[in-house]
């Protein structure tokens, strides 16, 4: 056997932000050489950002990744870190090969390269590309046909990315038969509900398929409309976790392996194999340092606990809002408080993330809002040290009313629509990000208001159904007092009891109360559940025991909801052709075109 | 040779709804026969509507197209019509083989059937998936692997389904192998600027290869973001354009072909071929009816010219606004009308679109409205006969203003989302789908209001720029007094002079004119042409003559405002997946779960 100190870099680029990222890779790797690690690693994409989306087809783009990279390679040596080999993953493409009518533009690759010593050693590219949910990678990029195996003291290291893993055949299928003693796989894998467990299943399965350990470093940070959790893990040949990152922060995972030696036979150079799943990879073997080191004494590892399913959900809530703030060049935010549940969860989702002094509400109490509602909102107020501001509407509602004669859901909507108006100005003359605050069920059911409640840059709880939103407003006020990367210190229960007790009201008309127009949530989430997140058909939903009557209105307030959502996008978007559809850019894209 | 009289039914079809679909396939068929056709082919997906988006992996609706087949073709024998062989467009799945992660779920298949004698007598799908621009196939369907050679009147007839004309390998390319005597092909094949003449010369470059003639029946109508344009074409082995469709509108082209008898030693079957693109096809052989007609007398074809580019334009902009407001179930339409030329020449498409009868505008002048705009607007809905209204929004902006203090931007956005309020409120008191007025150029640039003048549920000048929004005004002015499918026979010019000739003006603070904001219309639109929709980089901008501090301006510009749209969508979307992305399911869609 042969020891080897691995350096895992679970870290938080921007997408398009080539110069911010490379600063990254190098603080990043310093401490990596400062740990005294042998081999480091980074995420797919950590150069560029990921999911960079259309932007693999602009080939200026390309051309600046590939340049970065070669800068990358440089500066590290030129600061002393030369020696340290660096795996990370950037945007790159196919220099040769077939353009064919229909491939991606450029032949763009989901890339990976090791560094070492200024120069940039082996190349390779993702083979399986994901095509599926959040995925639509057969657009953007082309498939790679390479397996490095990079011996480092003595051990064969090899190297693939993300996808790759998920699939059977291609290069993960090879590292076995090429006598690798680590596969490193390279990830971009965005958090869902639950998901730590089924990748460390599936790292285990993988790492005795291959017959080897795996260290799996992933990305984490908010990104657009995903969020990257982290959860960087290695495990053993047998499956067998042996050190593993928190969740939703930065972290470098440093660990201590003992694996077994290079067959010394094994010759550098390139060699075809059958990848069983109708392609050949080429498996492209390098030697930096053919022999194991003396024994040398081992570190402790870490081996960090996942965090329960709401304290999981709220921090990739509060990751999510924090990254798309700071990487949209915003420092402040701005909502409406109403002194109902949804906007108390996300002021202090805001707060968590931001800090309550760059927290801005505003209270816009209407002739129909209870005085119990503004009472519990200066509370919230009071408790986090909010900055509150206070805007009666009933005068601009007056305003329009005296040239528009409306009734029933038009008067409910306009209301609505003067207070977005109003947050909108604020977010206009003080430069402030707006947050909104709909809920799963209520936007699941269209019941909001187009550019009224539901106007916003960042919808913070816009995938959280309602049962949950009380759920995790309970769990937040059990975490008064405490300070992590995720809550602030607050001394008392940020949100009032008052305001998770009281029952839901859109309050636009007197009385109103959310069972008027909905069914009972704890009715309503879980067939919304089935119906949205599992896209179960009338016929299974009935099968799976919902109520056929509430089925059946449920479908139809869902389906409404989705087609006036679509009717009504943001207002027109630009297209790259005539009557063409929209490019599909990132959000918080820092690159530009100079 | 042998004679055979062929329809080419050039329909519009509205995603999802099956039942519709379903009548307007025999009723168009009906016609065909009454015309003596031998055969009557229909668009791709004809029967679901195109595109279907994700609803393609959903179970039910795959399975609610394969029921809605086998109706239909028990309905056609059932009503007369089972012995005229008709080829249709509908959504499959494959039934055998393996279904592998990373796959569409249920493995849909972008599918094309023969009817025959109350019978589904063969089927296949489409080989060549489209995964670039509007398209993402990758992402809904599995490869088709099958050409059917139906023998009909003693022709052999093979069909293949849109992309796989554009591609070299595949169905196409056994085609001649398959010694077919015409090559039907269903598509639909989205309208861009000048793609007319690129189709007529694939048809006529795929025919010569072939060394048969190709028919080529496309979709027409307004579907979601895109427009198919017809324009179905017919040519002959040496790809002569024999008979043409006219664009933009429902028709059925019938044409005598004179083509090669088949071999009758070709025997019934199934035979494997290579298909040159590393696959392979089978050609499935059938014969309905062995041996060519008596000759008979032919008769005269369609060869419609095609339009020129402006009316090409006028034409796409009017059938695209018609069928987006009729296929989301409105009749009407409001929209804010300023006295400019975008909102003029909106409310005018409008007119062509449903009849000036069900165009409603408001008139909303603010204190910055100039005496000439107002009285211009007011020269148009006379001229017109528009429904009209004025609302001033003076007291509106002061009860705002009451309460915030506002600056700038912050102020000028005040106003056109005061006005956004107003006809969001006409909409939903009166149920009118709400048209917004933005250009492409003012859109590409960032110079509109989000949730102000850029709120609406479709933008027919969305993909104009403003030069082409002046030709397109002076063009539709010439045609005063004619009548077509695409024009209101108004009496005289619709849209007064005077409109067209003022300087462009946003009219939100005094004396405001575009050209304090953005560059002359000139030198900007031929450069946002170059950057947005050739996508062409800095160097490139340069390179190809454009001013330096220009194409950094403008740049700035385009980045600035996509950036700013993607911060701020129309409101959160739900997500299938906890902390997915959107599904993206067709707009106008009118399928339903049942």
């Amino acid at each position: 056997m042969a020891q080897l100190r691995i350096a895992l870099a679970q870290v938080n680029p921007t997408v398009g932000d080539l110069g911010g990222n490379a600063d990254k890779i190098v603080q990043w790797t310093r401490r990596a050489a400062g740990a005294g690690a042998h081999l480091v690693a980074f995420p797919e994409m950590a150069l560029t950002g990921y999911p960079v989306e259309d932007l693999a087809l602009r080939a200026s783009f390309v051309e600046a990744s590939q340049r970065a990279l070669a800068a990358l390679a440089r500066r590290l040596a030129d600061e002393g870190l030369g020696d340290l080999p660096v795996v990370t993953g950037y945007l790159d493409r196919r220099s040769v090969g077939l353009v064919r009518s229909g491939q991606p533009a450029g032949a763009p690759l989901d890339a990976a390269a090791w560094l070492h010593g200024g120069e940039v050693l082996v190349r390779s590219a993702k083979h399986h590309l994901p095509n599926y949910g959040v995925f639509d990678e057969y657009r953007i990029f082309v498939r790679g046909d390479r397996l490095p195996v990079v011996r480092v003291h003595g051990v064969d290291v090899a190297t693939v990315v993300c996808e790759d893993l998920w699939q059977d055949g291609g290069p993960v299928s090879v590292t076995g038969a090429a006598g690798a003693g680590l596969l490193l796989a390279l990830n971009a894998s965005p958090y869902e509900r639950n998901k730590d467990d089924v990748r460390l299943d599936l790292c285990a399965r993988r790492a005795r398929e291959a017959g080897c350990a795996l260290a799996y470093v992933n990305m984490v940070g908010g990104q657009d409309e995903l969020v990257f959790d982290g959860d960087s893990v290695i495990v053993g040949a047998d499956g067998t976790p042996l050190a593993r990152s928190p969740q939703f922060t930065e972290h470098l995972l440093v660990a201590d392996l003992a694996l077994p030696a290079a067959d010394p036979s094994a010759e550098p150079g390139r060699t075809p194999v059958d990848a069983l799943d109708g392609t050949t990879i080429t498996v492209d073997r390098l030697v930096l340092s053919p022999d194991p080191l003396p024994a040398y004494p081992v570190e402790p590892q870490t081996v960090a606990e996942p965090l329960d399913d709401l304290a999981e959900v709220y921090g990739a809530l509060v990751l999510g809002t924090r990254d798309y703030v700071r990487k949209n060049g915003f420092r402040s935010v701005v909502l409406g408080l109403s002194g109902g549940i949804d906007s108390a969860l996300v002021a202090t989702l805001a707060s968590d993330a931001i800090g309550p002094e760059n927290v801005h509400v505003i209270l816009l109490p209407s002739r129909y809002s209870s005085e119990g509602s503004v009472i519990d909102a200066e509370e919230l107020v009071k408790r986090q040290g909010l900055n509150a501001r206070t805007v009666p509407i009933a005068r601009m509602v007056e305003a329009f009313e005296e040239q528009l004669d409306l009734h029933g859901l038009a008067a409910e909507n306009l209301q609505a629509r003067i207070r977005a108006n109003v947050w909108m100005a604020m977010s206009n003359e003080h430069g402030h990000l707006v947050l909104t605050g709909g809920n799963k069920s209520e936007l699941a059911t269209g019941y909001s208001t187009l550019y009224g409640d539901s106007a916003g840059g960042f919808g913070p709880i816009k995938d959280v159904f309602k049962l949950t939103v009380w759920e995790l407003a309970r769990w937040r006020n059990t975490q008064a007092g405490r300070s992590s990367p995720f809550l602030h210190p607050f001394a008392e229960e940020p949100i009032p009891e008052a305001i998770i007790r009281k029952e839901p009201s859109a309050e636009l008309r007197p009385g109103q109360r959310d069972v008027d127009s909905l069914p009972e949530y704890d009715v309503l989430d879980p067939l919304l559940t089935d119906y949205v997140e599992r896209d179960m058909g009338r016929a299974a939903l009935l099968a799976a025991g919902h109520d056929p009557a509430l089925v059946d209105r449920v479908i139809r307030l869902v389906d409404i909801a989705e087609y006036k959502r679509r009717q009504y996008p943001p207002g027109p978007k630009i297209t790259p052709k005539n009557f063409g559809r929209d490019r599909r850019l990132p959000i918080t894209n820092a690159w530009r075109e100079r």
